[in-house]
């Protein structure tokens, strides 16, 4: 951590603590810096950066003042209660009519699955991607079909191992994108007529997954902040001997939950125990907004049990469909799965992402795309706090682009959602996260877009809508 | 056709009738010149496309002489006769096997699946793709993953209605190469214990589809120019009633086959009225050696009943993985099984070959590809003709790269792949290409790669192999 961003942490303690409230004002950058020996610009940075985060503001000619929100935040949701029962999943229908719909680029991207094209190091992947074409080797061309391309893995598996994760690129299997990654895990853990644990609410594309493979989902209760519950996945193992777990347990996509550690750590014993493969959605990983980078469950593996999957496409660049598995005792399993489906990755891309990644400031750009994230974030738990109706909860995500929004009961988000898009708003419902049904009173909103009026104008006409008084 | 080719294909026609004879001199330049009021770069031009093919050799300071060969090649292999009933697929395990060790770039490749990299254009894509991404719209970036890249889906659409075949951009899946193009196609068209026919010997890919999707193979007769045997269909098609065919009519991989017009109208109209699906691989359409371009199946298909998929592997670009289904009726399905799967296919790949496209130049990089790939058939059938033990037979594609090699009865194609790659020579050996393990003593050899005296010299080590007599 940076002097700034540590000076930055100390100040957002005090406003979180109440030691500093709402409308006061921060000390001025010459007392700051005489006071604690530190420089001008690294009080500066400091500043701007608990400006960016939406905790103070700057007013012209007089300083910066204390902005944290004087009314409190909708509450946090409870943790969820799906049905105890395993669910035949016929989902995936209506989530495709739902992601068609929302994809069109005028609409207020409420409803998006990705942060904005404009987050992203366009330039530096056009430069790499063109110095990786100008070296190339004409039989590099057709590299990397089995397993990806070694340069790739090996950048991959630095990566991990700033994370005390040791990989051998060989461990790695390159894939298109996250989502066949978890697909290929999925198939090479279960036989059709399976049971398969997901966190309630659960990401759609695993119940589509699920459905497509002929699986039975059983949805456990999860925590807003803390993840799946381990006590009701406990019982859940007992009651339905479920094959796989798949789950997130690092930003959980829609909840923003993140698994403590010791969680973590306990969620692998418990499957190890009963010889449960772990199929580990960990895209959000890298989009964490607290001082340290969280490990996925995968760090507690000793038994090549946790099937951990990511990709470049929330956090670098989405276009280029690169993934990977790290399949552990399954990736013999996998590998040949994925060339019996799609061969491998496409070569250019893997090609320009390993040039960057040796370049270096892949860092650089995941901190600047962290606060922007989190000062997004800012804005919209402000926006929906100001216009949703009166009953309306929210989650507290510290990582990832979104945020999960239960209306007061009786809301239908459906509907809400074919109202919003006929006035240009997407938004994702809550019924698409679950093979049960549930969540018929939620949306997941997306925070990964630049903040401007348009979005602002967007949340207050949804919370129109959500009071049924459509704005 | 320009002047050269058509002077080229009239010598072609008069050695192949016998007009022209092993070691007779063809017409000095001069002299064709004048006869025939031709230039002489035409002629020139002429005698070069003879020499690519094989057909004359130039002697220095003395002319061109015909080079036809006096011994008769080895005959054809006769129409397969596959057993009668349907195959549980379970060879997929052997497949990967044989695939994974042929990868190697240091062994001799008769065995790849891909011709020579240095027969693709790599400067003009690099360019493309940098002219691509230099004028890249932040918010094309994620475009393209629902069907496709706009711009890439028009100009597929653009070749097809050179053949005669009128689409428009949305009736096209762009998928990550013809493989999952294949694959979700399959998977729209059946369900699991369904039967599905196919051709004898027929793709390798295409038993591993079907046996991860849990379906039954039938394998129907196929003549080895001819492609599959009407009449057995038809018989296969009342005694199994399977769900769907997934055949190749151009080129057939590895066969060469290449069915005739009327067979390919007469195979749809039968398979329309049993309502049947065709899957129509059609990756090798474009590598056709005679004049014109054959039509693939779909053209005749009035019905949206033919799933024809395409790609630019085998032509243009192996690496980039892109590729394309034309579902007909099943393209809402194939659709939602891809945004299911992989979400999308790479987004610079596509936009790359969208700009190599409208660029032009694509044709002509084909009419090259195609002499280079008709002049390496001629090597290769040359050398196996002299190499292999009496009583071999070959197949005589007109297109494609490859050539099916049956051995003598007795002799064991997988053992003779062990010891070839033992001696750094790949083969792809026939039990890969049969559900029920049939072509025991077939190879299937790769004339994609230049021609050189290690190619020369690998076919004699193999022609020794397959007499029992190890080189």
């Amino acid at each position: 951590m940076t002097r700034y961003e540590a000076l930055a942490d100390e100040i957002a303690r005090s406003i979180r603590d109440g030691v500093l409230r709402q409308g006061e004002r921060l000390p001025s950058v010459r007392e700051a810096c005489s006071r604690r020996g530190l420089s001008p610009s690294t009080v500066f940075q400091a500043y701007y950066l608990l400006e960016a985060r939406g905790l103070v503001r700057a007013r012209p000619r007089s300083g910066y003042y204390v902005h944290a929100r004087p009314q409190a935040r909708p509450p946090e949701p409870d943790t969820s209660r799906p049905a105890e029962d395993s669910t035949e999943v016929a989902i995936s229908e209506r989530i495709f009519e739902i992601l068609e719909s929302v994809g069109d680029r005028d609409v207020a991207p409420l409803g998006s699955a990705f942060p904005g094209p404009a987050l992203f190091p366009m330039q530096r992947l056009r430069q790499a991607m063109s110095t990786y074409l100008r070296r190339q080797d004409p039989h590099d061309a057709a590299e990397g079909l089995s397993g990806g391309h070694p340069r790739l893995r090996r950048q991959i598996a630095l990566r991990y191992l700033l994370g005390g994760i040791n990989l051998a690129p060989e461990d790695i299997v390159v894939t298109n994108g996250a989502l066949e990654a978890l697909n290929l895990c999925l198939q090479a853990a279960t036989r059709p007529g399976d049971a398969v644990v997901v966190e309630s609410p659960t990401f759609y594309g695993a119940l589509q997954a699920l459905e497509r493979l002929g699986l039975k989902a059983v949805e456990v209760p999860t925590h807003p902040r803390l993840g799946i519950d381990l006590d009701a996945l406990e019982r859940a193992l007992a009651r339905h001997a479920p094959k796989a777990c798949w789950l997130m347990t690092q930003f959980q996509n829609p909840l923003g939950s993140l698994m403590p550690d010791d969680h973590k750590r306990a969620l692998v014993e418990l499957l190890a125990r009963h010889d449960i493969p772990l199929i580990e959605d960990d895209v959000y990983g890298e989009l964490y907004f607290g001082a340290e980078r969280p490990v996925p469950a995968k760090a507690y593996d000793t038994r090549g049990l946790v099937l951990s999957c990511s990709s470049f496409s929330k956090c670098l660049a989405p276009g280029y469909r690169i993934g990977w598995a790290i399949p552990g005792r399954y990736a013999r399993t996998v590998r040949r799965l994925k060339l019996m489906t799609t061969l491998g990755a496409s070569n250019p891309a893997q090609g320009a992402l390993a040039e960057y990644l040796e370049q270096g400031g892949y860092d650089r750009h995941l901190r600047g795309l962290r606060e922007t994230l989190a000062a997004q974030r800012e804005r919209l738990t402000d926006a929906v706090a100001r216009h949703f109706p009166a009953g309306t909860r929210i989650t507290r995500p510290e990582g990832g682009f979104f945020l999960w929004v239960e209306m007061p009961a009786g809301a239908d988000a459906l509907a809400l959602h074919r109202q919003a898009l006929a006035r240009g708003i997407s938004v994702a419902p809550g019924p698409i996260f679950s093979a049960g049904g549930q969540f018929g009173n939620a949306l997941r909103l997306n925070y990964g877009h630049p903040w401007d009026d348009r979005l602002e104008q967007a949340v207050h006409t949804l919370g129109g809508l959500a009071a049924g008084a459509p704005a």
